[in-house]
């Protein structure tokens, strides 16, 4: 997408061709850095201090990590050494566990003077099918935006009534390879013409909504205001929001969606008020193992420091962080949390719209049915 | 409450006896900084720039407000003047009305003369009916931390199973005079030798929980942690939570809960998870005149500065100010939401314990009974 004029993606080939360049995301919204990742190391460290994050821009990285660890090694010791240092640096991300996946059965299966090539080409494919996947989940969303326009009495201003629209953390272009996730459907809307706004859920701790979806949706140009992560329900009560969308980072066989901490909140909110809760989703996200989200899926626990420490600007422009909780007071960070399957109103995926349930993603990923069959 | 082995409460007559000095609670919890208010202007400013807040604490200090007004002037039309001054500070609480109410009914009674005294004296009984009325739902609240007790499993440690309670905001004694409202039943549980731990919810925006709740948990030795508002409904999930208790700005006659923004979320995933939620009010708290709390109170709108930038300790321990959101991105600010009697399940008062509902408010305050029969 479009960051002052110029075209991004968040993660490209540098120019020597050895190497990728991502946007440092810890340094959003308050600077915009791009970094040279050279090494497996330098890789799993964007990924583990959230340089980059998301669920498909954390799996494309990993994939080009395991590009770049093929240049110290292309034997099978060191393409596990690859896999296992990547995939420790997030327990939650459901893509990372797959592209790592993906690299390491084609990898394998080719002699090692043939890997490091194949690594890089199949990195690049992975980023590619994600941009594919990320346009075609904005397509099938832009149609439940539609519905909801339809569904409101007509304003007498032109262009009709605006919808609201709430998302919380980021799930936009930032978070995958290019168009997001739960936002792709919104730039689709906005770029369509249709009248949106977006209520941005601040997103506590590491604040990646006032941070990044309000900084990707300004520098688009569509309408936004940051909220707390409390307000969404008295909005809701209000009716002030006319449909909730989010991403996720792990969905399970059964429609159980693990999300960014306090997803469930505002989906209970949604329930309550009768606001429809949709979760976007690229299919790698999918985990068919597990049944039970809330008692299988591992919630990542993070630095207290995120919650107890908070960056921003001073009035001399510049970059600081502040302690901002009671001196002495401990704090518990966990990353994520699982909503059931029963509070979301559908799953958009890259391959259409379905219920959140075992039965309409069967329907959309058939091929799955016959792999359990086979089982 | 202590501070350090001093005793203190939020607010008190100064040694000149014209004067009255408060805890400066914004510059809370990083410095312990106590302020006179010598002036009308001044404790409305205090009341209006949360100096002061908490809805106990603002009755009180508009009291004394109205007190100190009356050095400038005890004429009808400056009781009037100060009346309007103080009802202006703070849309939401009630207890500013009830407070403000009572001291213009009392004073208009009598000669001018007589109304700078009498003014004094009521103001320091109104603080002081605050104390025991909180003293009263402490003893009340602790019933039901003790039925959670033993709900519990007995725990292979000696003094039993840790009793885990969330809250939401600051509703400890530095929202009241002492003691506190939700927090009362806490200190006494915890005085009491009950092994309890407390999950502070941060409280975005001004993080009440994370600079207020903690800071007087921690002085007091209560074990705490604090969490991002995010947070509560994956803890309830996991069974990590075994009752939930807040407190409340203004509550309807039929038990509706106008508090602090965020509290429906809780309470929302309160009721999911089947944790008991509890709301501790003071009798003032209560607006009879309201039926439908979510159509009919007046919700603030706050600086939306209060979400953009957040103040904190740095390193070298200056306090300063730093902007956290996307620059350019606007925000909006409401102060509390309204949590329908139907998620509550049970109101804490200084009378006893009763069913949210206006049959069980009756059965605790039945001299409002008669009132609304001789309307």
């Amino acid at each position: 997408m479009k960051v002052d004029g110029t075209s991004y993606r968040t993660i490209w080939l540098a120019k020597d061709g050895r190497s990728v360049e991502i946007i440092d995301q810890t340094r959003l919204p308050h600077e915009f850095a791009t970094l040279r990742l050279a090494s497996l190391g330098e890789a799993a460290h964007a990924i583990k201090s959230m340089q980059v994050r998301g669920a498909p821009l954390i799996g494309a990285t990993a994939a080009y990590g395991v590009a770049l660890a093929m240049r110290d090694g292309t034997s099978d010791a060191a393409l596990g050494q690859a896999y296992d240092t990547l995939l420790a640096t997030r327990p939650t991300a459901i893509n990372l566990r797959w592209a790592l996946d993906d690299m390491r059965q084609r990898l394998k299966a080719l002699p090692p003077g043939e890997r490091s090539a194949a690594a890089w080409r199949r990195a690049a494919e992975i980023a590619d099918e994600d941009v594919a996947i990320n346009r075609a989940i904005g397509e099938n969303g832009l149609g439940l935006i539609r519905d909801a326009a339809a569904r409101k009495p007509p304003s007498s201003g032109k262009g009709g009534a605006t919808i609201n629209i709430l998302t919380h953390c980021n799930a936009g272009w930032l978070a995958t390879v290019d168009w997001g996730t739960a936002l792709a459907p919104i730039y689709m809307a906005h770029d369509a013409g249709l009248p949106i706004h977006v209520w941005v859920d601040e997103t506590r701790p590491r604040n990646q909504g006032a941070s990044l979806t309000a900084w990707e949706l300004g520098r688009h140009g569509v309408p936004h205001t940051v909220i707390v992560d409390n307000a969404g329900g008295h909005l809701m009560q209000h009716g002030q929001v006319d449909l909730c969308i989010v991403g996720t980072d792990r969905t399970t066989a059964t429609g159980d969606v693990c999300n960014k901490i306090g997803t469930y909140l505002k989906a209970l909110a949604a329930r309550d008020n009768g606001v429809p809760f949709y979760v976007a989703l690229p299919g790698p996200t999918l985990d068919w193992t597990i049944e039970d989200g809330v008692r299988d899926i591992p919630i990542e626990e993070r630095d207290p420091a995120e919650i107890t420490r908070m960056t921003g600007r001073t009035a001399d422009g510049k970059i600081l962080s502040v302690d901002i909780t009671a001196p002495g007071s401990k704090a518990v960070n966990y990353g994520f949390d699982v909503t059931p399957a029963r509070l979301v109103t559908a799953l958009v995926t890259e391959r259409g719209v379905a219920p959140a349930s075992r039965e309409g993603l069967l329907r959309l990923y058939p091929e799955r049915k016959a792999a359990a069959a086979g089982e």
